[in-house]
């Protein structure tokens, strides 16, 4: 058999068995050492293919497809740096356990360590971000390699998606010529199925822990981000069983459905900051699913609560910054929850859940009230939250848009879903991230981020002028980086401005001419809710100018007016 | 000694050591851990820092500064995938042998490995791509620790610029609060120095491998890229000491004055293409400096040259893709250069210098007619050459532009240097790179970019609008990968310009408005040249507009009349 048709059946059984693997969705970045990679998967009569030129825009955007579908993407790049471009994705896929099957092209051995051109050392090229490497062999029809190879495939996208999920890497040693034969591409005969499990606590484990619940009063669920909801109707049900109130995060899934629960509390943030009130409600245990919460407030309340913690993870990853767990439970969220609810027996005192709705009550009026009459970014981010359609899904950007949707999205408000990359909480790659959710989801997709994220990731826009992605992007623009005017540092005036505020004067307006996109500028609220209202089959670009100075001041009003609306209970 | 005072000194003196050893420049991306370096950089009374918010153009910003200066430059991010980001940078400083001083960010040790905010393992972030990685204690007044950091940074600083230079990466742990007292910024009383050597060969090899010399009458030279010109005058002494040919790269510093010696070939590549030809110029020796040179057709003659290579690379990299060197001389190139010359007894034949000048004045003769007459890019990029001032900067992107270069640099223009990032030949970074060596240069630097390859590092002009930076970048606007029209894959339209034309229909207008430059829009190598005399004192973009299969053509074409006029010899 000659090189190309064995370059073509090796690379396409590969392709084949990663379909049948689950794979269903590939980001091609152009590239000549990748042809056999991108040809043999655009020919895949089921894969969906997506070429993204920048390899970091393209690596996030595999991300968001990968987060909205819960299912492995592939990456495949050329050799080089575009690999290393990759980075800074899979390490947010690592921490966010996000699946995804990087796929970079390499020189063959021979032309590895030895000067040739855009052939850089790219064996375990990620380090310990990616969950497994493997470096593979070379192209050849024997049926052993192809055998081999199928295995490898199948290993890479069930690595991808056991607990913890996250990224793996496989790297192909290709020699020139690289075009495949696409008329051999490959049927295979049998595929290998991997049948993965959950892991569940023995009953003696669960009866010990049971037996705390039992004694303690003051209980306390925690629902951190997660990027898989499978877990959230058994959490909402262990709060009912129990009586606790169940602290939802805004990536945790708990308060898309809030108005239904009314053990879901989702003002922690802005009523626990005084010491005086996180003594009332210290609670004598804690069960914390998910990964820490984005809320400041909450973390140092449980810094502070020397009760009982117990930490859900079935990735082990102990994610306990304030070390305050007191248990490690290495087990499935949803099928502990479950164990755990149909074996308690006593419920929490009345009078302890009814004092956090109470309070929550107390803030959402607060909040409410703010939202109506304040000008500042905070209320612009509650009337763009009252203006979401049902069902619609919200992708947050770090730094203020996720703490501004921690604060203002309360009940009220219609069902939506919210996004963002909170594992290693970047403002690089959200614009890729918003633009992969929104090209799996039916419903409308709503991005909010700062304008300095915007910047980093301008280049994720280049997919909208081949792919008929829906997004609606709000910007806040406030000019710089508004998290920082919320640091000591903010108050030594020399240097603040150079190195924090770092005002880009970007008019987006001419990003949004750069890639055809509408565009339309805002300066209050109002307009915002005006703005809103567009036609919302494209991708069209809202600025909202908004004032950093002005909204750090708000804010703090904003918590001032809850502890004291509390203090008088 | 209070935390603050503690965590200012540790720093200032660890970045007054810093600049004792050298370090004159630091690029800085806001964040909020970095505080402590980013203050402290910024109020040293003597090192320059720059702002610059997206990391990845950052470093490739400090990149372009250390290849400029030819000294280290620190780069400074916050933790996360801010370092992230870094590393395709890093990757190309690797492989570039660019000095770059990496100073990361990160959360104290007991914010590690437990889910914290914005942390991430940067514990060898870069793997093997960072030449030195240290993990910094914590900050601590102590004697004996600032006495220790002051060591690190001076190590770190001669790290970087030993040869092989490259990256290293300091890992900085700082606990909350980080502002540090700026009052408080520490006088050292002493300083560690550095005094680095050059590998020199002993006398015994050197007269061993001067006998091959003297026994060789068809000897060559040929001068790779190189990022340092320190060797370029040695190595035209030892050419005319032996009356060997110089095939001198682009990158290697050779050019630039070629009009005054006659030894220097620089038309290898346009020539260099038939077996016939390649086969009457096949040399007995060959002695190779700096890294593997850009031109492919010069790769092929190597690997089909059955004589004597010699590689010489105090890096000991062993650069040889072709596999052709049969000597390792891991030896400084100046030095190496200066013994060889000193010792050599015996001229080669003139003949054979005779014959590669006459070939060399033939391809001279046919590219300058193709210049004037022909109407696609290479005409454009040869134009572009004609026209720049004496004494320019040109720096070259990858894929076509530093092709193009390589062939349409022809004696006859006047005085310029080239640069072009040929460590890794990624066509990302290249916009900031430029930036960086013209914040150094005092001299017009011009960028000569393809679309693609502009697209990818956009964000690298923020810059300009911080800094008063001078630069004319003229972006070659095929509209896609134009190199990959020159491939095999070309052939099979299927697929092909969804995978590699990748036409991203960009009008680069509204990038240039979005950064406030000054935009002009050429459809020929006339208005080009015309565009050459716009104002020179600020950033200015100039967009080509060509056509790839013209190109391709075009090329093909001026390679085979070449070919035609040397058979004729």
């Amino acid at each position: 058999m000659n090189h190309k048709e064995s370059l073509t059946i090796y690379t396409s059984s590969f392709i084949e068995q990663l379909y049948q693997s689950g794979v269903k969705r590939a980001v091609i970045s152009p590239g000549s050492r990748s042809t056999p990679l991108a040809y043999l998967l655009e020919a895949h009569p089921h894969i969906q293919t997506f070429v993204n030129v920048d390899e970091r825009s393209a690596a996030f955007y595999a991300l968001g497809m990968a987060k909205a579908s819960q299912e492995p993407v592939a990456i495949v790049c050329t050799s080089g740096t575009a690999a290393a471009n990759y980075f800074p994705a899979v390490v947010e896929a690592r921490y966010a356990r996000v699946p995804l099957v990087v796929l970079t092209a390499d020189r063959p051995h021979e032309l590895r360590d030895n000067g040739a051109p855009q052939a850089i050392d790219q064996i375990n090229l990620f380090g310990k971000h990616a969950k497994w490497f493997y470096d593979m062999p070379l192209p050849e029809s024997d049926t052993n390699i192809l055998q081999y190879t199928g295995r490898i495939a199948a290993k890479a996208a069930a690595k991808s998606i056991t607990s913890p999920k996250g990224p793996v890497h496989l790297n192909f040693p290709f020699r020139e010529p690289l075009s495949p034969d696409l008329s051999k591409y490959r049927e295979m005969k049998s595929y290998t199925s991997v049948f993965g499990a959950e892991k569940q606590l023995s009953s003696h484990h669960v009866s010990q822990l049971t037996d705390q619940v039992n004694n303690a009063s003051k209980g306390l669920i925690i629902a951190g981000p997660s990027e898989d909801d499978s877990a959230v109707e058994a959490i909402l049900y262990l709060a009912e069983v129990t009586g606790y109130p169940v602290l939802a995060d805004p990536l945790s899934g708990l308060r898309t459905n809030m108005e239904n629960h009314k053990h879901v509390i989702e003002c922690y943030d802005a009523f626990l900051r005084e010491d005086e009130l996180k003594k009332q409600l210290s609670a004598d245990i804690v069960i914390r699913f998910g990964g820490m919460p984005v809320s400041k407030a909450l973390s140092q309340y449980l810094k502070g609560n020397s009760s009982g913690q117990w930490l859900i993870d079935e990735g082990a990853d102990w994610r306990d910054p304030t070390s305050s767990a007191t248990s490690y439970i290495e087990a499935n969220d949803r099928l502990f929850a479950e164990q755990l609810a149909s074996a308690v027996t006593v419920r929490a005192d009345q009078e302890w859940l009814d004092k956090w709705i109470s309070y929550n009550q107390k803030a959402t009026g607060e909040i409410r009230q703010y939202i109506d009459q304040e000008k500042d970014e905070g209320a612009a981010v509650g009337t763009l939250l009252q203006s979401l359609p049902e069902g619609a899904h919200l992708v947050a950007g770090n730094s203020m848009p996720i703490r501004d949707v921690d604060t203002f999205w309360i009940r009220g408000m219609k069902k939506i879903h919210v996004w963002a990359n909170r594992g290693a909480n970047g403002i690089d790659g959200v614009v890729s991230t918003a633009l992969g959710i929104a090209s799996v989801k039916a419903e409308p997709v709503y991005l909010l981020i700062g304008d300095l994220s915007m910047f980093h990731d301008l280049n994720g826009l280049l997919v909208t002028k081949q792919y008929s992605n829906q997004l609606q992007i709000i910007i806040m623009n406030n000019n710089g980086g508004g998290i920082f005017s919320f640091l000591p540092q903010a108050s030594e005036p020399e240097h603040f401005e150079t190195l924090f505020g770092t005002p880009p004067s970007l008019d987006f307006k001419h990003a949004a001419k750069l890639y055809s996109l509408d565009y339309i500028r805002c300066e209050s609220k109002e307009e915002l809710q005006q703005a809103m209202t567009h036609h919302h089959d494209q991708v069209n670009m809202i600025e909202v100018i908004t004032d950093r100075e002005e909204n750090t001041a708000a804010h703090r009003i904003l918590w001032e007016r809850i502890a004291t609306a509390l203090r008088g209970e």
